[in-house]
């Protein structure tokens, strides 16, 4: 942390910041400067609070300097994480790409999905059972008869499933007929999730808070990291924003960063952050483009009588235009990598 | 709903559209305006979907028309809620003054906190047990002794408390400490904590999302009103802008906003949307003169040595004053509407 | 400016960086910390840019420290600035209203609200001859014909006048006509303008800007300043969010920022924040109960005819009774500050 | 426009509502709902005002439906706009790409970089002449040197020239250099600068306004259209939101949005929208793969030393590679948008 003072900071003003920053334990350096002092605050144990200085007399401005995450950073783990869910690696080389309903309506309506979703080339099937819903009167998902339903896709299709999870109450359930555990944008921040998160078997989808920065979205990883789970895919789905042409604005800039700051694989959704379909197509492309190690789209057989979302899913054969068209930016962007 | 046609829209597009609003069950009723058709959609019974016609030849927009909620508007229900906690009553005409330190952090802290408090005017005391913290490695709160603790203030200092609830795992406990349970800010959208709250039989203080809308908003509201708790108080705290002065930017519009839209009280919590103690007292004023029912205000005797928000903490006779500020202010308000 | 080195930054590395502090005519000092080295550039004359040091090998980040602003800064003049009009002081002790219709419209509509203002206790008219709209077929403004009505209506009334500068090309003509040079949000930036703004004899009234940062918006002002102009007067009026309730959101905690930051007078626009007429009272006591030196709002007395902005403009009634309540507050304020 | 009544509005407040529309000479239409009636507006001539009906008893709500632009439409003009300058066609098949320093610094600077930009192949040259700094103490370009030296470039190089212009006196000087004239985002509503570039003779290069709507940039280049130039390219340059890690956020949906809703050209300018080199290349990438027509990027051969950007800046071995991977995109993308 740096604490800078004020230009008309008394030198008592300066060492009593000095005593302070030496009772909470750390070493203070004092750094003159052209028209004010600045005060470093080295070899701190744990985090620094800034209303430990911020109201002592002379000081203008506290600076934070550490990062803040530490197991998830590439600081601690040069090396990019590679998570395997039985055929599937994400995090490596090859792209991956997961695609389903919004909500799992119907054994009829998820197998017909997940059959266009296999044969277009789709390596994981998406689909929730357990639907967060801003209205309490909209449709809530099927609960475990879901969850049996995506158990069926996975055996009939060899298609690994990834379901959203919405509470501790649930989770257990969640966690036996899941490959991958969803954690929604709603409850990046529900920390007694993300710990119990921690404590599962199965990799953990954290999907980015609607505006949570990345710093914020880097700690709910570390919560999980935290109790003991390494493996953790982040999901970029779009930002809130005062722009309303789409339901979010898709922050792709947050790739390149995510990827130098953290060893954690990162894909983007598109749907969501779209919530048109027309846009979800571009979209998808971009984030292939911009370097994402995968992408999470939302496909329906029949989006006009969906029981959500339908608006921004895209039809099985749009879908199957799209996996082309990705898996060829895809190669496109490897070769020029190499060469 | 409105479906807008394209100016180019045929009359088969346009008899098509009247077919699918039909086959949901409503009537449609075509409007020819300047240079297109518009086609309003009547008799809904239950939430209309974009998807349904978004996607049809020829339509060019829908447009929602209709508000979501139903149970916490105030055409559903004209006059004010006022929800009665022992001697106060929240959403009268008095304003009610929660105040106490971020965390519980020890008995003496929480016994000392509430006697300034109790002094200056305070109505009710706040204070966390359970603290949702960004960081994994930060002080997470004291758990059940930290409830012990504001039992303790109650019956010494005849102070209501109010303390937030996380998770459902710690619904129960809490419920059995608190006299308000609150929902924080990221948890407005854990849907399965707000039907538990429906449940609760203890007043909900209700924390806007960082980045929900009002809409959203009052429909977390109508999650916990639809399972049968009448008593939630609505609280602004500042949602997530470009500005970087503030932790947060105090959206003081959502007051009368919510005022006009629902019977509910709104209260303001300046402290978290300033995050520095010296804009709290201005905003706090500018939320009572705004109209607000109340504020909740953090306040801390030692805040350079408090376990979290210290930056924000206002010290006990800086809340003493304010206290004053803003019951001569209510006073004011409260002359001027009746004169 | 404090550069932070990679965890694994070598002593190469660092020495490099120091070596292109040297260069550009700094001291570097280097500060050990816990984990890594960071590097403080001190002695700086003019601005640093990031880009000389960002891309040194083993550089992780580069943090601005120094204020970018000078002239406007409070650290330069402790006092507060005052700037006289006739008989009206704007930053002393005294709230100034400001308020009028959005536009001039017709001699008989200025002089009716005119009169309106003066005797309600407006210290100030406004009005706006020539209009920034968003559409090329909106009503753009009389032109020289409103100032013309200006000029009257100052003489009439005894009412100093505000009125909207749009470019260079009408700036002698406005100059010569108002009191006070107003520079709307859309033009905070338009550097070219605020230079000649700096030239005026006539204080200037500068918006913040759409999403201006605090301090580009000082930065606006240094420009001003920097030319010679000294008599500015800042307005926070909204800024643009996600928030749809409200045209704009009020940031009321620019008010303290600015009076800390600052030495020049700030004053608050509730109309434009608001954008609905029912908003407006609320958002103009909250804006006095924050600080703010005074208020600008619009006033029509047939806004249901207004060629501009009539959703946001109070009635003459309200008016006065905003200026009864806003004075009122002023008074409590300042007791409060005294006792 | 449709003007939602409430729920308990009278038959006397319907029909003053009709009464008032009719009042405009616009006819109104009585749509009765399931708990409401709505009035539908028609047959407007011009824009209408919300203020003329938002007021009145028993008036909820008013909703525009009208598209607000008109000579920028694609239902005005279905075909796109190509603009063609020397050997480049904007908005054609052919992906443009527009290359060259922040600012022009020297002829020596600028022609070393124009060498570069042509032999990857860059089709047209950008650089500052007159430069809008947010410091009135930052290098403000070289002004008429700038633009000598521009036309420079384009005849050593055979490379048309982009370049900005900042207010209404230097307009001339630049139309009479540049080959397009480039009006910034922070003039985006300067209303009198789009009223002159509507009158010049060479097509304007239109920046999206740092926190505009689609709607508000569509506008301004309706002030373009309106004044009788039709050759108007617009590019997105990232949005301001509450993201921290780039310097604003690229809003790529803006790209298929005003493909559908406009026939101009729309370009994307990822090195403004990044802030930061390291996200140029992924962001560049992501627009080509969105569907843009071109990209602009800021290359600079000694990025430390730039006057300006320089953080942001592509060393032309990196614009060189660039270059390749937007060709091969853009080229996959048609190859999949024919198959």
């Amino acid at each position: 942390m740096l604490i800078v003072m004020r230009q008309d900071a008394s030198a008592e003003q300066i060492n009593e910041v000095v005593k302070v920053v030496t009772s909470k334990g750390c070493q203070a350096r004092s750094i003159p400067g052209g028209d004010r002092v600045s005060i470093a605050v080295l070899f701190n144990k744990g985090p620094l609070e800034d209303a430990w200085f911020s109201d002592l007399p002379g000081v203008q401005q506290t600076i934070a300097v550490t990062r803040p995450y530490k197991l998830v950073s590439r600081e601690t783990k040069p090396s990019g994480t590679e998570i395997r869910v039985k055929n599937v690696t994400i995090g490596s080389g090859r792209l991956t790409i997961m695609a389903g309903p919004c909500a799992v309506e119907s054994e009829r309506q998820a197998m017909t999905i997940a059959e266009q979703v296999k044969k277009a080339g789709g390596d994981m099937f998406r689909g929730g059972a357990f639907k967060p819903r801003t209205s309490p009167y909209s449709f809530q998902g099927l609960g475990e008869e879901g969850l049996k339903i995506l158990a069926k896709v996975r055996e009939t299709f060899d298609l690994p499933v990834v379901t959203e999870v919405m509470d501790l109450a649930c989770f257990d359930l969640v966690e036996a007929y899941a490959d991958i555990v969803q954690i929604g944008t709603r409850n990046m921040q529900n920390f007694s999730l993300l710990r119990r998160a921690g404590q599962a078997k199965k990799p953990v989808f954290l999907k980015r808070g609607m505006s949570a920065t990345v710093d914020e979205w880097l700690m709910a990883a570390e919560y999980i990291m935290a109790e003991g789970n390494p493996d953790i895919i982040l999901c970029e789905r779009g930002v809130r924003t005062f722009v309303r042409h789409s339901r979010n604005t898709l922050d792709l800039s947050a790739v390149p960063v995510v990827q130098r700051e953290s060893h954690l694989p990162v894909m983007v959704d598109p749907s969501h952050a779209a919530g048109f379909r027309d846009q979800v197509m571009p979209l998808a492309r971009a984030a292939v483009a911009a370097g994402a190690h995968g992408i999470m789209v939302e496909v329906h057989h029949d989006p006009a009588n969906a029981c959500s979302d339908g608006a921004q899913s895209l039809y099985p054969a749009q879908f199957a235009s799209l996996c082309r068209q990705v898996r060829d930016i895809e190669q496109l962007i490897e070769n020029s990598v190499e060469s």
